[in-house]
């Protein structure tokens, strides 16, 4: 049965509002997913929350319900709460009937299988996390298998890069590692590394893509550091018509993983 | 020669401050954008901002402060003020040395001259300002002439949209319309209006797409309503491969975008 909490002090209230901050995340091991359409594809992924907050409306939804059930049977904690402290534990005003709080998988590269998937989306230092969120999406729209965060990304695992991801932070591996050490994993298996440029003649349409293709996507101001640049086998050219010389990084991702997939086609 | 205002108190501060809001940017018809980089396309694509705003180093830049002098000499307003004075009108803590305010253009429809450009982007009831300025950029990239924005989008001049678009926001038409008052003025001249779709069996990399090209993208969260679909001259699905059924806005209208122009090349 489902504890029911009606104090902002209440200790799994203030865990679960902690969840907001990076330090809180990483000390928890939990991260906060909000809404009963990403908890859905939470559990159709097979995934459960630890915790499940939700407001008495919420409950009355079967599939909420059915959420609820579940993980209460896993033996993770419900709790039955307001809509006021739901959106205080969300920092959203209105953050649906129901949240979740999730232990975060492993993030070694070492965990990564790449034999799983033909794609994998690379990101270098990418500070938005929306842009991850929606990364994470498009990846899970292109069959990726994954996205590989270098050097210091914003977190996966902030409510910011979640929402963005509309339940794909469940679909997709993450991993979290340094330039230093992707390489030499890299290399110890098959793999292509493609990266945008604006220094190479290769149009992004005509280029061989070969699989498992690593996609590399550079931060949003700098784009590619050129040593890295330099460590990939595959340079693309992306044709800008207009003023500008570069795209949002969540949208050249998209675009070349896109064409990756449009080019395998048969 | 530039004012020095050194009062947070000042008219022209409080003026600036007040265009983070969308009834003052409104009733000035001004809108705000911040940094040399975003200044310098403005001024690049022949638009000089009505006020100019920046901190002693700032003008210390050469390219700040020929745009600084070619504001004066075109009538502008340009002060001098404190870095901290710019942080609270921009509401950012690291706005850059410069912004600008800027005359909002006309957003009828009847200013669009639609032979411009073989692709215009049209946006359905977007909510996220971002993603408003992220579709800005991608027009500015793959050659559109604009972005008509349909029903109650997201202001287009909000910051957050200026701030996304990097520039776009001054290379792109912008209209605003009602659907009532798009479709007859789309049906007056020559168009193909495409949209993507869950109920079409057209594969987006194999249709045919004519100019100019009117890409029609879908609300955040219910994507086109029927009706919208039902006029639309011609329906593309785009694969999703994994458990999602939709992509984020900006990035459907981006892999859309590209692949029109994809399919145009010679």
């Amino acid at each position: 049965m489902p504890r029911v909490v009606t104090s902002f002090g209440n200790d799994t209230v203030k865990l679960i509002r902690s969840l907001r901050d990076r330090k809180a995340r990483r000390e928890s091991g939990l991260f906060l997913a909000e809404g009963l359409r990403i908890l859905a594809e939470a559990r159709d992924s097979g995934v459960l929350p630890d915790i499940i907050a939700f407001a008495p409306a919420g409950a009355a939804h079967p599939l909420a319900a059915q959420i609820i059930a579940a993980t209460e049977a896993a033996g993770g904690d419900a709790i039955e709460t307001s809509p006021d402290i739901l959106s205080k534990m969300s920092g959203k005003d209105n953050p649906g009937l129901v949240l979740g709080a999730y232990r975060q998988p492993p993030t070694e590269l070492a965990a990564i299988d790449r034999s799983v998937a033909p794609l994998w989306i690379v990101a270098q230092a990418l500070r938005d996390p929306g842009n991850i969120g929606t990364i994470l999406r498009t990846g899970d729209a292109t069959g990726a298998g994954g996205l590989i965060l270098i050097d210091d990304c914003a977190d996966p695992y902030s409510v910011e890069a979640v929402r963005a991801s509309m339940g794909a932070v469940f679909t997709q591996w993450i991993a979290i590692a340094r330039w230093e050490e992707f390489v030499p994993w890299l290399r110890a298996g098959p793999g292509q590394l493609v990266g945008t440029s604006l220094r190479t003649e290769t149009d992004y349409l005509d280029a061989t893509y070969e699989q498992p293709c690593f996609l590399l996507i550079g931060n949003e101001s700098q784009g590619l550091p050129a040593h890295y640049e330099a460590e990939c086998d595959l340079l693309v050219k992306m044709p800008m018509l207009g003023r500008a010389d570069s795209l949002n990084a969540a949208v050249a991702a998209a675009v070349m993983a896109f064409q990756v997939r449009a080019s395998w086609r048969t």
